[in-house]
């Protein structure tokens, strides 16, 4: 007989997570949930699945990532037991270190790669949306800088062609720069922007770090929008915005741009994991 | 020396146009569009000007198109003289009639092939962006049917496929189906749908008529949703809604999407009438 | 019942053709094709059939386009009648005149559009295996011309872009024009070519009258490579020659690079003129 | 001053090599491609140079790369100094101690995985070549299968994607399932292949080892074409070849395809690493 579930907090996207794994003939509880659709159960009686699958990403400060209550993640811990498994997604090592304390081990599944590259689908859509939303041209025929060639600025990039715009991708290793060639971009060295930025209308960044410097910001044009999808900001967003350029900080896409999409592949990545388990 | 040119009502993309003439040293006047950042003159004054620009569309109702007053398309054509050069896009047979009643003659640039093939550009972003922010997916690995081949599905069709969809389309002529097959999407016979809709989450409507009947409506699945792109419906609405499908109407929209590169596309436009008028 | 159908001379897609025939349950006779696999019967019985399909080209000089004998047309002809229904691809003139002077009736199943761009795709995949034979660099990066935006220019640009290439492409019409900047390709207007081509290395030629005089060949890298596609010379190929550019003119590609895709496509084109006379 | 620099054996792209070194104003000599249109200096004057650059693959056999003589290699090497710098392409263990014997150090710039990307754009065209040439179909709307999603099995995909085809890409891991899913190309396990191939007209292997077996071969098509991209061969050729599948070979497609391209990405990368050596 198959396992019981219970999804416990989050988004629309974990909403529709437990509407899923109830459509594949899961036992499935939901608590935290009730905003977004799902019917859910007392916290007590949700803690006692056998497996409790937590949001993406876990903690929102001390707090487990829950719209609906402000539920201490520690409080969560001290009602779940060594024997259940749990996963969740985006685990800082803090909330590691807490759960290790009530005996518990948290399987992340966002650490697997598959799930990344799925991820990277409705971000890469979603900063597409976000461009077009944010401009006042088409991005057919409009030059677009990519800062980074990981898993979105490839996704981004080819999404970016595929609508006609005029891609350029800047990347750092030179095999990204080889493969740069290889899809038909035009390639840029991260280290050596200075002086070929006049012309960019949207800049997506996807590294997180500071590559967009005071002096390079300055030498965008006026209307040129700052799409920052990494982790930890690519731009000085104070300077950038005191040189008039609009910034736009776009941070969990997935479960904003496409839910659903983006509870399928958690979806995916917990069936191989399951399997692997068995 | 150049002539002089009012433009007149409309919304932002007829503010960017004037700026853009005005970028080009061309001796330009505004009325109406002092919402969208531009310096207005008083209306006798802007009538006096030799090439008079007015909205796409013209008219709304028997007014002109403009957001600041109410401004009688009549008592706008009073104000206008015989000598001057008069554009307009999208005009009605009743306007140009009475426009004709004082004498006037008006050169619609919306009729030109290339500005409307230019303006099916940002329509088609903008079916895309609505298609995005109305769906719980992402386009990309998405069924999506576009009805017609005209310019706006051959345009929509070629970025759904740079964006990853499933793109089928329907026409009726064999050689748009002909050009379907070359171009690699799937193809129906827009006549021969019945049985066929099952599995479309998105459906972008290009042809103005009626061509998803209540019957074919109810073939779609619940979280289908409908696009209607052309200028007549090409569904039951209360149809679809009484199905319980989401339908959005999406006109005007190179205006909104895009208003720059639509303004600029009129620009192109205007220029080579100018050059065939010298 | 099935009416007979005689195939009679051509290429290797004619015996492809007949064989698709057969394989649907069509009586079929073939003559003029056992160099292709197909089993031959006396032509005296294959010009019997109530349905005779014919070659595309329909003749070479005063003879039936066939490889294994020489039979002239108006011999076939006098041996055909008036109540039989007779098909043939790409037909002159003069050979109506003489068809008629029979008493007969030729369909020219090639005149119908939606052959026409089912033929494009093998004519474009073949220019695209001759430009990669007959460059030394690949197509991905590579400055291609593509000249006239008709049925091949329009999905031979799609093709090379598709394949990394830089994609210019020449037209005349405006709206044309248009169409490439909405593709997302470079577009040059035919007429002002001068001064630009320079960095070409391959130049497709789609129009069928002179757009490359001796003036703009010698813009031209002497490593281009010039492709006529066109039924009449897009360049004057000895003034070509003497600028030591590499000339291919690639005619009949359909036959040559996808016989069997080209078949298929006569095939369902005699469908639709079979279903229309019914 | 630049140092002098040999180049020594090879095919075309290697001569095209020393073209572009004397075009940079580098102090070059060549040996061996005298058939290439080099104009070659006397062995024991080339191998004086301060640099050698030496082919890909270096050897044949015992030999030299090299179609001009048959030099030994180990009579090459005892020609060399420990204080030149010596460099070649897929070096062969062999090799490498028959060189470490006489002192010699070789770096291997097919090593360099940038160089290996930018080779396997000729290689993804000169397999599209080969499967236009083999096949009686147009690529566009045909069934093709790209067995591994490595190097060459990305840029092939994306290729045939582009010209129309219906990609499916099998691989085993499960991150670059995920990538296939991302790129919109059918995704198959490739350990997973049973009953799931008798569509495919093309298939090309880039993985080194055997993936379709004698039983997996007869599911394909009779008019199926095998392309095999990998330095393993990844079915069994006799075995394929009894089932009258006809299959092809494709190894130093770059060097032949587009020597030009291939030579551009050797003088790239030499040129890196001379900076990098600085």
């Amino acid at each position: 007989m198959e396992k019981t579930i219970a999804v416990l907090g989050g988004d629309r996207r974990m909403a529709l997570l437990a509407r899923l794994l109830a459509q594949d003939g899961y036992p499935v509880r939901t608590w935290g949930l009730g905003a977004f659709g799902a019917e859910d159960t007392p916290l007590e009686e949700a803690v006692c699945a056998e497996r409790i699958v937590l949001p993406v990403p876990l903690s929102r400060g001390k707090n487990l990532n829950c719209t609906a209550s402000a539920l201490p993640l520690c409080g969560l811990f001290a009602l779940l037991r060594a024997e259940q498994s749990i996963y969740a997604g985006g685990v800082k090592d803090a909330d590691r270190i807490a759960a290790a304390e009530h005996g518990l081990t948290l399987t992340d599944y966002l650490a697997r790669e598959e799930l990344a590259v799925r991820n990277g689908v409705p971000t890469a859509e979603g900063a597409i949306a976000a461009a077009m939303a944010a401009t006042e041209v088409t991005l057919c025929g409009t030059p677009c800088l990519v800062v980074g060639f990981g898993r979105i600025g490839k996704l981004l990039a080819h999404r970016l062609r595929g609508l006609g715009a005029e891609v350029t991708v800047s990347a750092r290793r030179l095999d990204d720069l080889a493969w740069i060639d290889a899809f038909g971009y035009r390639g840029l060295h991260t280290n050596r922007l200075t002086g070929k930025l006049g012309d960019f209308r949207v800049v997506f960044n996807t590294v997180p770090h500071t590559v967009l410097s005071g002096e390079l910001l300055r030498e965008l044009p006026q209307d040129c929008v700052l799409i920052d999808l990494a982790s930890q900001p690519g731009f000085d967003r104070a300077a950038a915005e005191a040189l008039g350029l609009k910034c736009i900080s776009a941070l969990g896409l997935p479960g904003k741009a496409a839910p659903e999409t983006a509870a399928r592949a958690i979806w995916t990545t917990l069936k191989k994991i399951w399997e692997e388990e068995a």
